[in-house]
Formats: structure tokens, sequence, C-alpha cells
């Protein structure tokens, strides 16, 4: 049985340290255990396999994740154009609007949107006007660094997750099973 | 197949916001993806039905939650003694360690151990000698807030959750699906 909230929410999680993707993801395993159906799109990723897809084809249907992204903007090995970036991340979102006002899902996660608009690949006004049209029990979550002050108004749960240590300082590189 | 990390790692999660034991859930969750066997032991909560747990069950053997806490203390409606939390914390570090020593996971997620060593029911030299007994390629997350100094010292990741926007203050109380 489904067991709604009464008010969806809009949740940032932001900052420089790990966790956002992860807390996201966390909050996807809970809801399905309240019966929710969950969407992830991911905005950044989609040239790299992540563990989750594996874990989530387990908790199908109720759970899915898919990475419409080109890879992160300008780091590692970008081969993509900013235009390709762009029309990648609003396609995403695109794609999100169809899910949202599908009438299928309870959450929808939008995974690295953030680093989407504050890269400038996608506008922020865009992102706005998705908002304005999310259904009042529908919760969305935005995760990714530098979230704007304006979503940051608009949200009603932002948490900073701050880098207070982190391994790279030590010279050792992501793992497998924790960071991917 | 399992691909372990190289490093096994000390991570915690800690601060005021939301997000910390979501965060671990959420790792919990890619690391099974890898093929990875997960324990996550609840200090503090143990009195309430979380939806985590019923997710947790399908991804049954890989993913265990075990509450062992006595509820938050001193909040809420806490019926039990000190002497009764104290005995709890106590009793769900040692039973860790056995899941630690056992050689059948890979990771073990101390759900609140931070709260339970800050509200002073367990000594923190307890928690740094269970760290001292970790083996090499064993992961530990210990969430909760108020991680003291020692511990954030000896982790290999930090990451404290700032609350920028929480929707209490907006008056409005925990949702299911969302908090629980």
């Amino acid at each position: 049985m489904k067991e709604k909230g009464k008010h969806g929410f809009i949740i940032v999680y932001t900052g420089n340290g790990k966790g956002k993707t992860t807390a996201a993801l966390g909050m996807a395993l809970r809801a399905i255990g309240r019966g929710w159906r969950v969407s992830m799109i991911q905005f950044m990723k989609g040239t790299w396999h992540y563990a989750e897809l594996d874990s989530a084809k387990r908790l199908a249907p109720d759970l899915e994740i898919i990475p419409m992204g080109k890879g992160f903007y300008k780091i590692l090995n970008d081969h993509y154009t900013d235009e390709e970036h762009r029309a990648a991340a609003v396609a995403a979102l695109e794609f999100a609007r169809t899910k949202m006002l599908s009438n299928q899902y309870d959450l929808l996660i939008l995974d690295e949107i953030n680093n989407a608009v504050s890269t400038g690949l996608l506008p922020l006004a865009q992102v706005m006007n998705f908002l304005d049209q999310k259904p009042p029990d529908f919760n969305v979550v935005l995760t990714g660094r530098g979230a704007p002050p304006e979503l940051i108004d608009r949200a009603d749960l932002v948490t900073e997750m701050r880098e207070i240590k982190h391994p790279y300082q030590k010279g050792i590189f992501a793992q497998k099973g924790i960071d991917f």
C-alpha cells in the first residue's frame, strides 16, 4: 500500500562534500520501502558505469536510474563539445518533466542537476519552470554542487554537504564500491 | 564477482543536517552493486519502524539492517533509563565487532553511533578500540551528530551535513517516505 506524504517536498543536496548523490540514493531506498515509485535521472553521468545501476535493477520497477549525461563537464576525459553537453542537459530535464507529469512516480531525483546549472549548461529559468509544474504531493530531489540561491529559496529542505576530510588529500583515489 | 577497494575506509557522516543515515543507505546500495555484503547496525533506532527495513529485505542477504537501539535518547517518548540506553549501545558495538571480524561483510554501517558517543552513552575509547581492530580492506561508516575530534582525526573521509533549510521551520513535520 502506498503511503504518500501530505506535502511533496523540493529537497536540495549541495556543497563540496561527498554524500549528495549517495543521500539521494538512500532516500530512494527508503521511499520504495513505503511503496513509492522512484526515478533518478542523471544529468552529468552517462559515460561511466556506476555500481548503483546494478543495484537499482534489483529494485525495479520501483527504482530506475537513467543516465542521460555526457560525463562531467570539462574534467577527466571530456570529449564532448559544450553544445553536446547543453543538449544532453536540456534533454534530461525534458525527459524528467515527462516522468514528473506521467503520474507514475512519487519521487524524482535530478542527479547533479545543480552542476548543470552552475556550469551554465542548463538555464536556471528552465529548472524553476520545471518546479512550477510540480504536482503538490510530488517530491523532487536536486543534487550537485553550486545550487543557486533562487533554488535554495524555492526548496523545502536544503542540506549542504561540507568536505571536512577526504582521502584524496592522502593521495588515495576513488575506490570501487565506495565512490562508483 | 566481488571487487574490493584497495583501501578500507573509515567514513564519518556528521553534522546537524539531514542526509547522514540516508547517505549511508545510499552507500550500501552502491556497494551491493559491486557484490559487497553490507550490514547496518542502528544504535539509537529500534523502537520505530523505518521504511528502510522493508527495502533492505528486498536486497537480502547482501544488505541487512539491524535495529539495536532503544530509540533516541531523552527525546520524544523515551521510556528507558540511562542504564538501559547505555547497555543497548554497548551491546550494539559488541555485535558490530562480531560482524566486522566474521569475514562475512565488506562494509559495516554504525548508524547514529556518533550520537551514542556524544550523549555519553558509549565511551569514545570503546569506539576507537573497535576501529583499531578493523581489517585493512574493511570499510566502516559512522553516522550521527557530534562526531568527536578524535574520530574525525582517525577517519579517512568526513562529510558534515549542514542544515541550510528544513521544513520543520515552516511547521511541517516528518513525512512518511521521506523521513522514515
